[in-house]
C-alpha cells in the first residue's frame, strides 16, 4: 500500500498529490516548513514543532490555513493512516495560489501539505557511527531563523558534501565561525571540555532536537555554553556531532578530511545520545 | 477563454495545470525561471534569456527537460494556443520530483511549467509615469546572478516597497551601495551626466532588459559606466531608472521619499524607453 499525503483538506495516495503551477511555493520558495519525528507512533517534541511553526508563519506574514488545534488532528490522521510506527510528517505551508506577483497576494488562502515517511526504529548503535562533514563558506541569506523553504543554498551545500564522500557541509560565515550544517545544528566538545553549539540568531535556524538537547543537557547538569566557535576549534576539539529531527544526535569524526580526536564517537556525545533516546520514550505526544 | 499553460508535455488550462508536492521547485526551491516579453505576437529578446536560462541551469547542474530547441517550439505553441499578442511568458525549470532529500536526487527528470500573461499595448505615455521606490538593505544569499526560484527575500522586499507605497526597493549592500530592485535593475544619470548601473558579479542579476539597454546606448553613442553607485549619489542623481521585462525602462522620481531632481522623468531615460520601443518593434523573433 502506498503512503497517504494531506494536501488542503483532502487524503490522497502520495502519487497523486500535486498542488497548483502558481502556488507561491513553487514559484517564491514562499512558504514554511517542519519535520516531526514520529516514534512509537506518537509526535516527539509537537509542542516546540509548534512553536516555531507559529514563529516563521508569524516572521514572513502567512496566516494557518487551518487552526492550530485542527493541525493536531490531522497530523494524528495522517499518523494513523499511514500505520506509522517510526518515521517522520514532513509539512509545509506556502502563501498560496495567486497570479505571480512578488506583493503579497490580497487574498490567498494558504496552502498545507503533508507527507510522511518510515523509518528504522531508532537505534543508538546505528546513529552511533561516526559521519564525515566539510565546511563551506555560508551563502545563504541572512534569515535562516525562518524554516522557509528558500533551500536552494542548503542544498547546494549538500551536495557539495555529498560530492565530497561527507554526510553534511559545516558552513562558515565571514570570520571563519561555524554557522550550522545545510540541515542539522553544529556541536563540539572543546578541548578544554566545554559543550558548545552557536547561539541563536538570524544566521541559524533553532533546531528542536538542539533545543532538547540542551534541556537534556540542564536536566543531567551537563555545562554547555552556547556562542560561535571556528572550524579550527572544531578540527581540534574534544568531540563533534550534529543534532536534526533525522539525524538525532549524530557523532562527526572527519572534518575536511582530518579526524576529530581518535576520529571515533565521543563520550558525551554517545551518552547524549543515550539521553535522547529516553527522552524520545518518555515525550512522545498522546497520539 | 482561459489561458493554457504547458506542464510537463502537456497544454492544460492553467487553473488545472498542477505539479506534484515533492516537486523540488516546491519544497527546496530548487528551480530557475525566466520571463520573456511577447511583442506584436512575437518573443523579445529570445536568444539572450535562452543564454542566461542555459547559464542558470548549468549553474545548479540541472538537465534541460527538453532541447533547446524543443523549447522554443513549445513557447511559440503556447503563445499561438492563448492568442497572445501583447504579453509575457513565464517559464519555470525544476530538478523534478523526487523523495525529499537536500542532496541531488540519482534519478529526477527537470519540471517544465510555462504559462502566459496579457498585457496591454507598449505604451510610453504610461511606461514613464515615474515611480516611488525605498531602499533597504539586501539580505539575499550570495547567488544573485542565478536566475533561480528561491526567491522569498525579493518577496519580502517588494512587500515592505508596496507598505510604504512604493513601487519597488532597491537593495544595498554592507557599503551602502545599491545592489538592484527585488525584480529589476537599478540605473541613475549622475550629477555629472554619466548614465551608470550596478557591474555584474554575483550580487546581482544580469537583466535582460539592463543588457538591451546598455546594447542601445552602445549604438546610439550614449556614454555609459558599470559601476556600483550609493544611495546618496541616487538621491543626488539628475535622473533614476528601473529596468526589467516588464517594467521596460521605468523612471524613478522618488527614493525614500525624497525626489530626484524635479520629481519628473528625465530625458536620457525616455529617450532610451523610446529606443527600446523601436527595438522591440525590430528585434522580436520571428514566431
Amino acid at each position: 500500500m502506498g503512503h497517504i499525503a494531506y494536501i488542503n483538506g483532502r487524503y490522497v495516495p502520495q502519487s497523486k498529490a500535486t498542488v497548483h503551477i502558481e502556488d507561491r511555493g513553487y514559484n517564491f520558495a514562499d512558504g514554511v516548513y517542519e519535520v516531526i519525528a514520529i516514534h512509537k507512533g506518537q509526535l516527539v517534541d509537537e509542542e516546540p514543532h509548534l512553536v516555531r511553526l507559529r514563529r516563521s508563519l508569524d516572521e514572513l506574514k502567512i496566516g494557518w490555513p487551518v487552526t492550530e488545534n485542527a493541525l493536531k488532528v490531522l497530523m494524528r490522521e495522517i499518523i494513523r493512516r499511514n500505520h506509522l510506527k517510526e518515521g517522520m510528517i514532513y509539512l509545509q505551508i506556502t502563501r498560496g495560489v495567486a497570479p505571480r506577483d512578488h506583493v503579497f497576494p490580497e487574498y490567498s488562502k494558504s496552502s498545507l501539505m503533508m507527507l510522511t515517511r518510515r523509518f528504522r526504529p531508532f537505534d543508538p548503535e546505528v546513529i552511533a557511527k561516526g559521519v564525515a562533514v566539510i565546511t563551506i563558506p555560508d551563502i545563504r541569506w541572512k534569515r535562516n531563523d525562518i524554516k522557509s523553504i528558500s533551500l536552494l543554498g542548503n542544498v547546494l551545500g549538500k551536495q557539495q558534501a555529498r560530492e565530497a564522500g561527507a554526510y553534511e557541509a559545516w558552513m562558515f560565515d565571514e570570520n571563519g565561525d561555524v554557522t550550522e550544517g545545510t540541515s542539522s545544528n553544529a556541536w563540539i566538545v572543546s578541548k578544554e571540555g566545554e559543550l558548545i553549539t552557536r547561539h541563536l540568531s538570524n544566521e541559524i535556524l533553532g533546531g528542536i532536537t538542539r533545543q532538547t538537547v540542551l534541556k537534556i543537557a540542564r536536566e543531567k547538569k551537563i555545562k554547555f555554553v552556547e556562542r560561535a566557535f571556528s572550524i579550527e576549534e572544531a578540527q581540534g576539539a574534544q568531540e563533534a556531532f550534529l543534532t536534526s529531527t533525522t539525524s538525532f544526535v549524530k557523532p562527526v569524526v572527519k572534518i575536511d578530511g582530518e579526524k576529530v580526536a581518535d576520529g571515533k564517537a565521543g563520550p558525551l556525545c554517545r551518552a547524549l545520545l543515550e539521553h535522547y533516546g529516553t527522552y524520545m520514550d518518555e515525550n512522545a505526544s498522546n497520539p
